[in-house]
């Protein structure tokens, strides 16, 4: 029995999505490479004690330098605040042991480049966490543009919504400070990935970025928020196809806003993150008066359906998408080859943010490349 | 019993429209104001003939200043091809007459203004046509806005998207040439006005506008298309809000795309033209764990609904939206003033499309009041 | 130009709905034979001038029989109470007069016997109002049944729920006794006729009806209701197919519940009166990872859409049934040869209703035509 | 650390499931008992050596009783065929072990009755795995209804439907034989469970009971199917208030039908496992031009979602469905305390299929209580 052992900093909210993952994804799609829960790291000694336990690791510590050291851990999954991405996944590339970086990879496009150096440089596996694009439904819709079902592309509307900031009275925290912990730094990377998914790299933006609720209430007062909560994006993919994104935190309503509307000369489809079992396809070949947009339950006939359940429309959920991620990872490691998303993916998301924030400050259209 | 003479120019699409809205209106509204169908003006005599048995005119020309100086034509409906708007509405305002004219009102912003000059020297009534943000549900939107109920908006995104041109297939036609006739000329004007209805004038636009399908089958061979078959465009609101379009007669699946989504500090809210009986509402002081989008069905609580139909849920159609402006406009007479959307508000729209085209040319950002 | 005098007798919502359908007709549908609107009936002569003044009736009265016995009023539209439903009919077609006869067609089966004699002897024209059945995705459904699109069907399920006496403090009112003001009485009948239209006759019921609200407040105290408000039928249809209906006027958050699935053996179809414009198909020899329901919006090449629109998605309302009811009528007229839905289909309903009660007294299945 | 040693018997659909909640509960709930993987039983010693490898149990067995007399097998997960449920759970009551068995419990009443007197005997802790009932929406649908949210309740109506064998070319299987494997022996427990659960005890019920497909291809030709395939259940519940149940495994188009609706006097909810993230909740106290279904999506705020995730809308799924189930099972044990549902709850189930049958060849009404 193959066996790797894997160590993830992280015990938050993408910490335990990924710890559970990895309990899971042997059982779920009888992978190659079996996991050896071997370190976990959280902040404190307690609270990593109190996570191995829960989530079975053998050790665990307060310091990810440890964690990255353990001879035991062969690869590690970074699932800490962002701004430990960088050094940890330098540090664990220099002693050769794979990588999967949650998004967004580094801070800024200057630190994605260091840490895609690294990676390559070690030749060690890469992979970033992009979860949403895991589901069956959006794999199928990959699946549909690329074979050319609905034809030619002709425009691309993608949103990241979500509401948990939408209420001015929310308090000042964490993510009302720094770029990459405003909305475009945490909430653009998976709709840009989207859009590269689907429709390929994006050659040039236009941005329009704010923050519509510049003071939040903090003991002290009304204290300023320093980064945005809100953008618009008109683009222009290197197909010549029309785009734009839109990704707010203060959408007031929106719950997993995950959506994205692509339009071909044959057809058309629609996903929305709040229904992730389905994909809305409309098919220009039907016969004329029976067309319309057809609502596709995901089933065991679409990509890594079925481990989960033999019954289509029984539905996969939020976790799964994260045990789909540690199932590529563990073949990608099998098979000593990096899979789609590596680093690379994930700093071509940092370059069109860079971008982004250029445009917005120079209020014209900024081509990616020159970033 | 207060009557007034009607003329209709245009006997297609709209024209047909609007003669059943003014068959239909009195009995539907008991209006203090009862119309009376004089004269209707279409292409050719005889056709016109037959448009006046259909629709129970009196008379029927070929020429449209028949039509206006026909002196039982109280007011005209002009429901021609754009290009004959300015000339009908001047010479209709210059005989005191009553002018509704379908949207655009003038080919660009210059005719509108002469059209706007000449209603306001007439002293005349007048309205334009734009019947999508007339549904009851639409109306509930705007109140719901305008009330505060949602709070401080913070974004607006709108789309009129139709698929008609979708195809590249579709041969050449008179759509295919004319600034006017293009997406930007005939498919925007409804979504801007909802955008002035529901958020107030737009500050500044900018624009991206492509023809997608560049070349039609003629029975020449491959022609030419000289106007835009699809934009989109972000904006930013007088409020500050900002916003974004998208319109095209090439989003393929879409029949009846007039779709609007509003975010504010208490709530949000979405209409979409293909199901326009439905407005969806979310309220963000429901109970923490009640909260969600509802989708209320429109009714006789709900504006201009009731006349139609005494039970909530039965339904409004299009042609019901046509009805409604036939009863302001008999309204707006009687009460010799004009009513919401007047010519001022068509002009508005040309505005907004001329600000948008010079943008698109420029690559920036253009202030609408500029133009 | 051929002309046709009509009369309607009764000025309430139905009354009003075939006037305004009446006023529309011939311009919408272009009808070889136009209206002539003669007199109209309500319960006072003061109200009756004013109903017709509202919708252009030449002459009222308070007295149906002046109406019947006017010379010009040749067709006789009856949207009045049910239970003079009988008495104008047969009179009406005493004098020859075609006659168009809201649900349900007689109180009870013994009257709706006696009508379609009284129809059938005088050779005029007969016509039952079951306006649901109308709107084109509802013929699109019928004859996607018909005509085998999903194969043999294996089982159907109706529903009409409304919840206009949801609220158990509605006062008592004149529906509240009667068993033909009753919810199987009034409601029932639209549904019934759709599982006729869609699935032939009715083989045998067996029925489960009650009351659940049975007292409602009045002047006078709490007063019992001696009718039903809900009901729920097994059936079997001649086919062999198995089916089911549920009937309500208590069902909380239903505005126009008028629903119905039909499942094939190639396919399955829904209905929901309160998305008219809608019909949802499934067709099982679509590509297996592409199958799915998909929402056809009704548009120009669905039957009885175009006249009214000539765009698809744009959508009919509760009125323009009516007016397509008035459309056969007066085409029925013209051809001197009544079409469906007759008095006959009215009197089928009368039958199944009969057999349900019969069914729900003696606790066990009851064939129809025993009835 | 409290460890339990599990045994799970069967390792096709549902021991998959139950291999991989097994595997992820701790991690997920961090439950007070963990689980130690101890033996899995298959058909054959090669299928479950490769089980137990895939899933992580330590030891394999093509035969149950192994399994059951292991000494380190606490408690016992039965996910084998229906006819093996009876022997199995006796055997492993008597040695004093815990019993989770999936539904339906036994092959008929009688066998369920064995089983619920042998887990009351042994004092040990037992369940019964109704799986759909455990989404976080049906939970608080459950609450809503207990709590009187939505007033007293008028009407239930529930579904399970799928479309496996739909298509009558569908070869003869196992499935098509025996009572216990027919559409009303295995479909029907989940939606019966849900009533219970909902609705409270079922009174009577009134039933029609078919074979749609009556032969199905096999390699002998045409073979004769010899249990039901769709049911129509009418029924009364102790409270008063009439149901309804459709139970088809050839509904065309229906994949995961389990639906219920509910109507009550201040309110109205909606449950489809389609789409089992949302619950539609229409409340009749608010503001009544502002009434309509609201889409609730599940989030931390509703039972047993956060230990999936911390983000509302972002979905569970149906292995999740199990995961719950697991930690329930796990903290039933921990407390030494069956919980719901039980065999009990089971047993109920197969009383009320019994009735059923009863029912449907007797074709009247028949109290659930008197089987």
């Amino acid at each position: 029995m193959a066996k790797i052992g894997i160590g993830i900093v992280g015990g938050g909210y993408m910490g335990k999505a990924h710890a559970v993952a990895i309990n899971a994804v042997a059982a779920v799609f009888n992978t190659a490479l079996r996991p050896s829960l071997e370190t976990i790291c959280t902040t404190t000694e307690k609270g990593a004690a109190a996570k191995a336990y829960q989530f079975g690791f053998a050790r665990s510590t307060a310091d990810w330098r440890v964690l990255v050291n353990d001879p035991k851990v062969e690869a590690v999954v970074i699932a800490s605040p962002q701004n430990t991405h960088r050094e940890i996944a330098v540090a664990a590339f220099a002693l050769g042991k794979h990588v999967f970086c949650e998004k967004p990879l580094g801070m800024d496009l200057a630190e994605s480049r260091i840490m895609l150096a690294a990676a390559e440089k070690s030749g060690a596996v890469h992979m970033t966490g992009f979860n949403y694009i895991r589901t069956p439904a959006s794999q199928m819709a990959r699946d549909i543009i690329h074979s050319g079902e609905i034809g030619c592309i002709t425009s691309f509307r993608g949103e990241h919504t979500e509401d948990f900031l939408a209420n001015p009275e929310e308090p000042f925290n964490w993510r009302c400070e720094s770029r990459a912990s405003g909305n475009m730094g945490d909430l653009s990377p998976h709709i840009i990935n989207a859009a590269f998914a689907l429709m390929g790299p994006i050659d040039s933006v236009m941005a329009d970025i704010e923050t519509v609720h510049k003071f939040r209430p903090s003991p002290d007062g009304p204290k300023l928020v320093t980064n945005d909560d809100q953008a618009q994006i008109l683009c222009r993919f290197e197909s010549g196809v029309m785009g734009s994104l839109f990704i707010s935190r203060v959408a007031t309503g929106r719950k997993m806003g995950y959506i994205y509307e692509v339009f071909g000369t044959k057809g058309a489809l629609r996903f929305d993150g709040e229904d992730q079992n389905a994909l809305w396809l409309y098919k220009g070949d039907a016969k004329a008066d029976r067309q319309g947009f057809t609502k596709i339950l995901t089933g065991p006939l679409h990509k890594d359906y079925e481990p989960f359940c033999l019954g289509p429309g029984h539905g996969t959920g939020y976790q799964d998408q994260i045990t789909i991620e540690a199932k590529d990872f563990l073949n990608a490691i099998f098979d000593r080859k990096s899979r789609w998303p590596t680093f690379e993916d994930g700093l071509l998301v940092n370059q069109v943010i860079e971008a982004a924030f250029t445009s917005h400050n120079l209020r014209r259209w900024v081509d990616v490349k020159s970033i």
